[in-house]
């Protein structure tokens, strides 16, 4: 989990599990005099499936920045590996989508202002106008796409474009209180994270919190997942929990959960923008 | 949470809330001489419900301890409270089920053992012999009722009567892998404690870390309840959780699981058997 | 833990324990139609000391608010009391302490700003100026007190005339790098919460982070605190730890305590504004 | 943290790091056919030094079991590696040392009996003789050691002589409330796990939870770590927290310490027996 102040690139690789996959990556990092900063492999004996970060500095690497794909090609194709190359100094577009709430989205914003958050904000997207005054405090653009049954489908395909002419890579939902549809889900595949208000799978869907409540449970979660089609189904990034009891009501229970909510949701990204996430079908591996 | 050397009433109350209650009891107990060691309120406002657990010393209080239902029953009458005098030097008669795993098992027995459980264990009863080696090591006596679809029936009701005939206060199943029939659990209400290898309401019912792992939790959890007819539906009583991993097998879920049933459920009884546990509807009122 | 909409009283207790405390209490809130919200009552049976807390609505009480404290005089002289009496409507006036790390200045803001934190922040206090633009943001006035070993004398004894020039009630050090010396740590004795960053008492003073790495800990903690005169060894209001691992450096121990630090500190500042907390001697009794 | 069925071998290794080093073992196990069970490496960057554990099958490995060593041999020299090679059906023979306490001792045994913890239990030794007929129970000889301050040395001296004579190779102190004489300690170096019922480093010493107490902390801690000169100073492999409260007497932190203490030891016990922990000065590599 080190981080060097000068830039470094990282590989990311899943594939089906086969002898030599270490070896041959190793012997092209070694060969090309890479200095390893940090590596991590997994092997999913169930599945078969290998995965693995590997993350060395640029400076003194024989190969150039932009050469380093084609000289990984052969090892790619030889091992039919899904991959990915990243660069440290290449920081992630990021769009946040938020609705009345503030906690997580302040939380957000003081961590990527602290830098602790290595992305950009170019853009801030609501369904409604509550916490513009707070985009405007940090001057950063705030869109609003206020949403009926109706017009869900257009303001969706709307805020598609906007994201792409912004270049955006992830989209965060800091509390947004709107489903997202399939056109928007798929648009940006395990490039959307949510916080769910609850410790899925739990009380998926609407008001978790009152749900626990009535359930009369001990504990509340959070739980931080990759969005997909399926409501609160997607892949599980982090979660957390905190004691609750009969004296708690459910205004106490949210009260508690948003200290909850902000950590794990701060986790996730932090570990998606340093590249620590790889899915596999509907769970992640995660390299923390 | 505080237990003395000499003996102690515990007197528990539940009622719907309304000015004088705890004027009445204080009062009841000051005139009486009543050394109070330990009190707890607690009022559910959305249900309007009061209820109340306080322990005092006998040593001294001015009404015998055979005649102190007597003289609470104006009070008791009066606010028609649901009430229920303890005494801390009867111990509940407290019957173990097992089946297989031996830690929840051995976790139980070693408590009372060294006297943190203040509990009676006059029988065992399993469905499988697997655990009469440890039954009798400790010299416990170890009933075996196999039971199949056919015999379910038949055979609760031999239990129940070895029960009633050994004046069994509480069940407690210790990882007992069978699911216990109405006639069972309405025979023992808010006296069959359970634990459950999973964070409930989230994998109820067959194999939980099975299905955790296929979900990709980041947490396994376990749950102590009161048992009901619906399984895995009952009274929560205590919960906790321990983080896994995607490096973590089944298997692992498994291993990482069992101290957690074993913490869950001993805190859980240590509750019950101190009578620090209230039950409406299907909460717990938890004065820990 | 209720709270209402309504404007209650709150009146908090600590004396020797003796028989008949909470019989005249209750019974001066039955006689005068008090409608109890919320109480909670311990005894320190070591020490021989009895704490109460009781929350009532005012509406509908029998004496007016302005009138209370003369009515409960002859019960709190009775006992030898030493009480405080609050109403939720008047809200505690905090002095924020900051430097440079923003990670708990916003935190408190942002729970300010959607209403978690019943207080008013008259004015943010800083030796640094980095977090002036934060506080303008936000449009609290932000003074800054330079300090050098030379000027601390003076600069303390003008915070404290500032300080009470704006009638404040608690000073918050969210993450202020200086140590009080005694003449502030005294002017607000139980009423200065400070967060360090270790569990305490591991790791007291500076750098706790780098000893708990060297150490080779495999937790990190964060304590909010009362201040006193001694550094770190004041009052302790809540604690929490995160795991830590061999692959974290002190800059990964940094960054997952800053959660951690927001999540304790805010929870002591919640439990002080909601007079939840009594200090006797070096140690809190928290009804939470 | 695969576990096969058929055996593996085990490679721990540490050395200071340089280019190759996981190229030259990946290419080792490559070439002689190893599958690849687990795999974990780190680097200590600010040290300078790397650390691995590789876990493969025997069956299929090109290289006889006896021969492994001799195969590494030219890897080992040219790193100027530490190395130990392990394997997973040889079962490390372990001695438990007890006092008074049982609930580490008999949860340690219930793990052993249920096969979670691959070990032989050739002697259980202790000062007293209170836990003998727990030990006869289980079938295990039980030794006692009386000491005094003038039988220690010649006591422990007989202690290591019958450690070696049952060739053990781990001790676990099982809330042995003994301190060991540094001849003990250096017999068996990074070989003897103890339990302190601390959060160390604070409370170090006896009677940490009075001390806890005392000091009002809101948490209680426990900590296994293997066991140096330097009491309570060694390095660390698990902890954990549990919450307490104002209503917990010291007789209450014991209790609730208990299950913690029993979780914590039995972690860093089956860690130490999967050989998934690696010693450098004074901290731990834990490839958990």
């Amino acid at each position: 989990m080190t981080s060097t102040d000068s830039p470094s690139a990282i590989l990311t690789i899943s594939c089906d599990d086969q002898p030599g996959i270490v070896a041959s990556v190793s012997d092209f990092l070694f060969q090309n005099k890479g200095n390893i900063v940090d590596v991590d492999q997994h092997v999913d004996r169930e599945a078969g499936i290998f995965f693995m970060r590997v993350e060395w500095e640029i400076n003194g690497f024989a190969v150039a920045r932009e050469e380093i794909e084609a000289a990984l090609a052969s090892i790619i194709e030889k091992f039919s590996m899904q991959s990915s190359l990243y660069f440290s100094d290449v920081r992630p577009r990021v769009a946040l989508f938020v609705t009345r709430d503030n906690h997580c989205f302040y939380d957000l914003l003081s961590r990527h202002e602290s830098g602790e958050l290595p992305m950009e904000i170019p853009l801030i997207i609501s369904n409604r106008e509550d916490l513009k005054p707070v985009a405007e405090r940090f001057g950063i653009p705030f869109y609003h796409f206020p949403i009926t049954k109706e017009t869900k489908q257009g303001q969706e395909t709307a805020e598609i474009a906007l994201l792409r002419d912004h270049e955006v890579d992830l989209v965060i939902l800091a509390r947004y209180m709107q489903i997202l549809s399939p056109q928007l889900t798929e648009a940006f595949p395990n490039r959307i994270i949510n916080i769910h208000h609850s410790f899925l799978p739990a009380f998926p869907g609407a008001r978790p919190y009152h749900s626990a409540h009535k359930r009369g449970v001990k504990l509340v979660g959070a739980t931080s997942h990759y969005v997909t089609e399926d409501l609160d189904e997607g892949p599980i990034i982090a979660q957390g929990v905190t004691p609750v009891s009969h004296k708690d009501t459910v205004h106490d229970f949210v009260r508690k959960g948003r200290a909850l909510e902000q950590s794990v949701l701060s986790r996730a990204v932090w570990l998606h923008l340093n590249r620590r996430t790889l899915v596999h079908e509907n769970r992640t591996v995660v390299f923390g």
